[in-house]
């Protein structure tokens, strides 16, 4: 028996972006913060503290600053994909880089004025081996909620099993989701735009009995919409809301006031597949 | 020499309530974080533990939703009046009672489908007393943003300074704003909706030459536009944005590329009044 | 009717301080985050962006390490009425400077090594103007649970009441206090370590039939072991454990098994002064 | 080509639960967030809302209160097998279930006074199928820090490079740790415990070249110590500490004064783990 090193990876998380395109007196602006990690020959820095083959992470850093002058930065897919294959090509032990870019969006209040948006966070991981790429969209904080047109009932009721069954509950929940690409091109704005808004639309338009069944609507509409999409995962939670008993104070609560509830919350974890695409080149999820 | 109690008050904080408005198919939404503390006859409690003065917490949050079915709920200002009224006039030992709520925004997506705005939190600061009543409304969280039209030079050098003169930078903050109005009635959503605008809007026009002249600028414009406001207070949180060196890499930057700072911050605090106000009844910016 | 600048200061927020003490090969250190706010003659600022009266807060940042190597760092009580002093005597338009620090522990691992503490964050908030100086020390995020030993009953019963009286209950809290010093100079560390404990064990000891009563409490057991300290400002979230009701599941819960509740929460604010104590100099809870 | 259902999962996440003994008068305290998550068959309720394998995640909440009274808590690792069991051997639609423990320590003031420790949260996930169980312990929080022993030179320089050699720095890291057990039994405290110490003693004995060496360090003295564990993961970021730059003030700095810094940071993943051990039976990080 021995004791070896398995699985491992290093980088810079976070790096802070701003990028200012100037086009004239109207101005543009891109807010990301970018995460790079990269894995390979990575044993003697481990074994022994030899540095030979670690590119330094704040070498890492400056390069995210460097390429966004360079090369200008774009939609987070693209400029992760730049990064991504120049640290493949250039460093040779280098075996998979994995930039994941978190996008703050803002909305335009003059020509060189913004409002941060709070709504969600887009985000992109994307992965880059010797031979491949794997680009892996997303959203984060995206929080929705139905009045009405959702119910839970029917279900398993054990010893311990308290839960009435519901015929009119509030839905609510913060929507994770990303959506591994078949190709590593693409439209990656309108790519994106759209799978939002699909999203979005199949959890307004569901009438629920779960949320297990919300989640396979809006996985499955992402793919009927968008046929680059290769597969969605969604984690929701269930943000309860919880009916006020106003019967104490003679008053009848018509489904019109509400608690929220910080925890404990339900969680949905699931995968809306395509059958038949090829499979993933790297664990996407984390 | 005595020990003695001073100042004290006591509430339940944070009680967190959706209100559904059933308008035939078409809902609407309330979202509060609703805050009570009661200040008054409170010595035998401190003293000893007799608490036949304490109207307790819990009491409190069930007054919150069950108002919220007897009353609705309306504008955070007025809710908050009618809770502060509420507490003063049923319970002779409470002096002095302050509601503060925290409203999120909400946009539609359907009849009864709604997104979480996550760009700012409407703020609501109601004292009431006996025979006043004092409302102070606010914004926070609103971040700000300018590329360019901000300087900031000609200021005070001593043995520390090693800042050099700025002539183009990003100016950017995060608004915490309050404003008292000099009436206890008016039209809530119209002069918070105005209020918001007048503050967004001297931020983008106002060319600046330090955050200082920034933050005038954005109270007198509220004071300018919104005659029924008494004064506003403002904290604003100076977000530096460096500009990266880029010149090791053979690179110019004509501030293009910035590192968003977390820490430290620059942080303008001030007050813009009109001189002929009537004071303050209570403190207003805790 | 005119609109006028009111009160207002500026400064460098969290500025990050870690200071290493090298005693030959065992090393201490220090961990601090240091706030400075000034206020003073700066009318002009505001009105015009002129700034001749601004000392840049990147100076007092660099204040603030360059201090740390000139001078050492000590306690943060004296550190903070250091620097509060020098920008007070060295800038004349300075009336008035606040300096607040967040000081974290760490404990020893090894001659060179420590493990961070996360039990509770030590504060000092020093006010400095030409002719005085006011100290107050603190705690923030110290929390603190009695299994028993705490009733609630005997209070105001109205139509919303619907709280049981209870005869035994788990009480907790997370302690954040303040206390005003008498004088300006002292032996910090004593202090804080005693007023610290004075405020555990008073928790501790306290059979209480309200929060009020261990407020109460501790304020004044504080004020009767440490003669330095004219007055102390608590703030108790009273952090709700609900008794689970296992009666469903034929289960007794006999004060066994809780829920920790996250919001609402009720919040218990008091101050336990001496009655003959010299004013405040300056706002000293914000 | 089809849209299908993949990997998915349900469950009650951040079940908060306290759990007092009384031993007459002297009271003990468990403190834990306790979540579950379980898989199995439950392709109906994603594709039409039948809930009837769908035991709710309500149930689960009760059940982790109910089994707190009912067969007490214990250590994580113990009540986290538990329940998993009871979920697969009662519910035959379950086909794995997942527990995980995030446990707060507290110090003891008293017979029944308590003051919360922060230093750092102990977890367990534990995996439960028909015919295994997979237990997996950690750590999460503990900061560590020294001042010295710690170089870093010797690495790849690229153009992007600008980072001088170090000789002598600071290396600071918030350690997140999980170990996989061989077996689903044993001393879960002691080995808890051995391991931390192993965790803390590794990190503080190594003169380190890298962080990676560390990493590597810890995870072997962890192996090394306790016989009962498979393998080690740890994620260990690197919270940078600058050294300040004072040389415009005339002062040097002998590796002194240094700015905590927050963002970005390095990030250093890695396994450490025998070579001859069983695979996982689930996957372990998440």
């Amino acid at each position: 028996m021995a004791i070896v090193l398995g699985p491992n990876r290093y980088g810079k998380a976070e790096t802070r972006l701003v990028r200012v395109i100037r086009d004239g007196d109207t101005h543009s602006l891109l807010d990301f913060n970018v995460s790079v990690a990269l894995a390979g020959d990575l044993a003697a820095t481990h074994a022994t503290g030899d540095n030979s083959t670690v590119l330094p992470t704040d070498t890492m850093k400056n390069t995210v600053y460097a390429f966004a002058k360079e090369h200008g930065v774009g939609e987070p897919e693209s400029f992760a994909l730049l990064l991504g294959r120049h640290f493949v090509v250039s460093q040779p032990q280098v075996e998979s880089a994995t930039i994941s870019i978190e996008a703050y969006g803002w909305d335009r209040l003059g020509p060189h004025s913004f409002a941060k948006r709070g709504d969600y966070t887009r985000t992109a991981v994307v992965t880059v081996t010797a031979d491949a790429a794997q680009v892996v969209s997303g959203i984060g904080g995206l929080v929705l909620l139905n009045t009405t047109d959702s119910e839970f009932h029917g279900f398993v009721r054990d010893r311990y099993t308290t839960l009435p069954p519901a015929t009119d509950r509030i839905l609510a929940t913060a929507v994770d989701a990303k959506w591994r690409h078949l190709a590593a091109d693409g439209d990656w704005a309108q790519s994106y735009e759209m799978a939002v808004v699909a999203l979005k639309t199949a959890f307004a338009e569901t009438y629920s009995y779960s949320l297990q069944q919300t989640l396979m609507a809006m996985g499955t509409r992402v793919l009927t919409e968008r046929p680059e999409i290769a597969e969605v995962r969604l984690a929701l939670p269930n943000k309860h809301h919880y009916l006020v008993d106003l019967s104490p104070f003679d008053l009848t609560n018509d489904n019109e006031v509400f608690i929220a509830g910080d925890r404990p919350y339900g969680l949905i974890e699931g995968t809306v597949t395509r059958d038949d695409v090829p499979a993933a080149i790297a664990e996407w999820w984390l």
